[in-house]
């Protein structure tokens, strides 16, 4: 089977770009693929690093230059200047996508600067780990993870499928939909768990200061769970706020009423209110692992899944 | 080494109750063991699964008749009604303790219980899995996990020393605290992110139900490690908010006030509060794995170590 793409470009190539490179190098998706990255140790790195047959070069647009499908890979605030500097070299035909965390920001940012003929068709993986950097990346990243592409109206359908392909070739579930609906619907899943790990710990020091005793050692696998995404990066994650702001607040202020409605029914003892609220929690909950179990994904991971559904965790501690 | 203990009495054998047994066996904790459950279909299933050396009675009464130590392993609500039917067989010097996850409204049921020149000694183990019943319980579950004592105020110190021996032998760090201390401390690392976990489904789900679109479907592993205590037992869960009520209370709004705090600085586009936030958090969050890393526990299994700390998860998701 030949390559899904002719020449790729990958501009950035921290934990998520370095693992695009690996992953189309292991499966064949591109003929040819030139990466970069705006940081010169991080170009020297690659060079050592040796990533497939990938082609190091100093610029954006060099990598960008001829390229059939350029992917950026750059912090959610960094793509219009990225766009900015690559747009004129851009070839007709050619795809130009990303994969920032937040979607209707960046279109929003950068389709006034893609030139006609060329395809934008964004998208966002929703993987990760919680280290970054060239040395960071792994190759079978997103294998059995959701991809999210968001092209904009209009955009070419051939352009959609050729970036269904790519991804489905890196071993992940492609879903099509707004860049709008994409930025509801992770800041449910995505920012709002984000935000509240990383507030509770604010919430624990307070309690500890004006206690003067420790509390957050006393914490067992359900808080170490709980709080693991609080290891984020803060910068990259104060930035997904900003430019989410709508819907994060709207996800905020509809979990702050449900909070407030478990408080009252506990100052009530309304025990009632609270177990159906943790049984339809329970088995929504098993319902999302149960699609995860009946993934019809191949070379899924038993041992992945397995840890998804069974890892032992301190429930009741 | 002789046993810790003479005659151990565990009344209750779901996963904890059943745990402990399988770890006194494992490691000689005891000279004899006998057990009980409530429920007659589990105390069939004792004798079917025939842990160690056990002995399998019908009744707590008939289980603590006579025992150096007695163990309560039943829901957090029932431990009054257990008391009560063990506290004219408890031989002068015993030790009562239980497992409960809340510990002053245990306290307050069964002190005035108890017999004079019997020892209460109560525990909570920062141990579980999401799996319950007599099948369920592993002899390791306590290994390298906090064990929290609440000796009311008074209580032999011998006694204490004993319950900590015998905790220490199932590889348990002990800890010795009030009660009200532990509820405090509880309420925050457990008891708030078990209801965040379980109200943030309700928000997804409003949402999903508003915007007739799937949304919890396209969550990666942030959404899952973040929700993984939602698949706790409702009943259970709603007992130990019920009953340790006020420090909930106390911090789930300390826990809104930093929400909304939140709140306003994404609002007012406020990047470096953040920042700021996210920063203390995550080096927060790093000195408290770190803690477990320098632990000094040993038989500390590098694996699941390496699990906690650098199990990929989603972030950037």
């Amino acid at each position: 089977m030949s390559p899904v793409i002719g020449r790729l470009a990958i501009i950035g190539q921290g934990l998520i770009g370095s693992s695009i490179t690996r992953a189309v190098y292991e499966r064949k998706l591109a003929r040819e693929t030139v990466i970069t990255d705006a940081d010169p140790k991080v170009r020297k790195r690659l060079l050592e690093l040796g990533l497939g047959e990938a082609r190091v070069v100093d610029t954006a647009s060099e990598a960008a230059d001829g390229a059939d499908m350029v992917i950026g890979c750059v912090p959610v605030r960094a793509y219009g200047e990225v766009v900015s500097e690559i747009a004129s070299v851009l070839k007709p035909g050619a795809i130009l996508s990303d994969v920032g965390s937040v979607k209707q920001g960046i279109v929003e940012e950068c389709l006034p600067l893609i030139p006609d003929g060329v395809h934008f068709v964004p998208a966002h993986p929703l993987a990760g780990t919680e280290f970054s950097g060239p040395d960071a990346g792994l190759p079978r990243l997103f294998a059995d993870r959701w991809c999210i592409l968001t092209p904009p109206e209009g955009v070419d359908q051939t352009a959609i499928k050729t970036a269904s392909k790519f991804w489905e070739g890196m071993g992940s579930k492609v879903e099509v939909m707004s860049p709008a609906r994409h930025d509801t619907a992770l800041a449910i899943t995505s920012h709002l768990p984000h935000l509240a790990a990383f507030s509770i710990f604010h919430t624990a020091l307070a309690q500890e200061e004006a206690d003067h005793s420790p509390v957050i050692q006393f914490s067992a696998g359900a808080f170490k769970d709980f709080t693991r995404i609080a290891s984020s990066n803060p910068v990259m994650w104060r930035d997904i706020f900003l430019m989410n702001r709508e819907p994060v607040l709207k996800a905020l202020r509809n979990f702050i009423a449900d909070m407030e409605a478990c408080a009252r029914a506990i100052e009530a003892g309304d025990g009632d209110t609270l177990e159906n609220l943790f049984s339809v929690s329970r088995s929504t909950r098993r319902k999302v692992i149960e699609k995860e179990h009946i993934s019809q994904q191949p070379k899924k991971p038993k041992g992945e899944l397995k840890d998804t559904l069974f890892r032992p965790y301190s429930q009741g501690d």
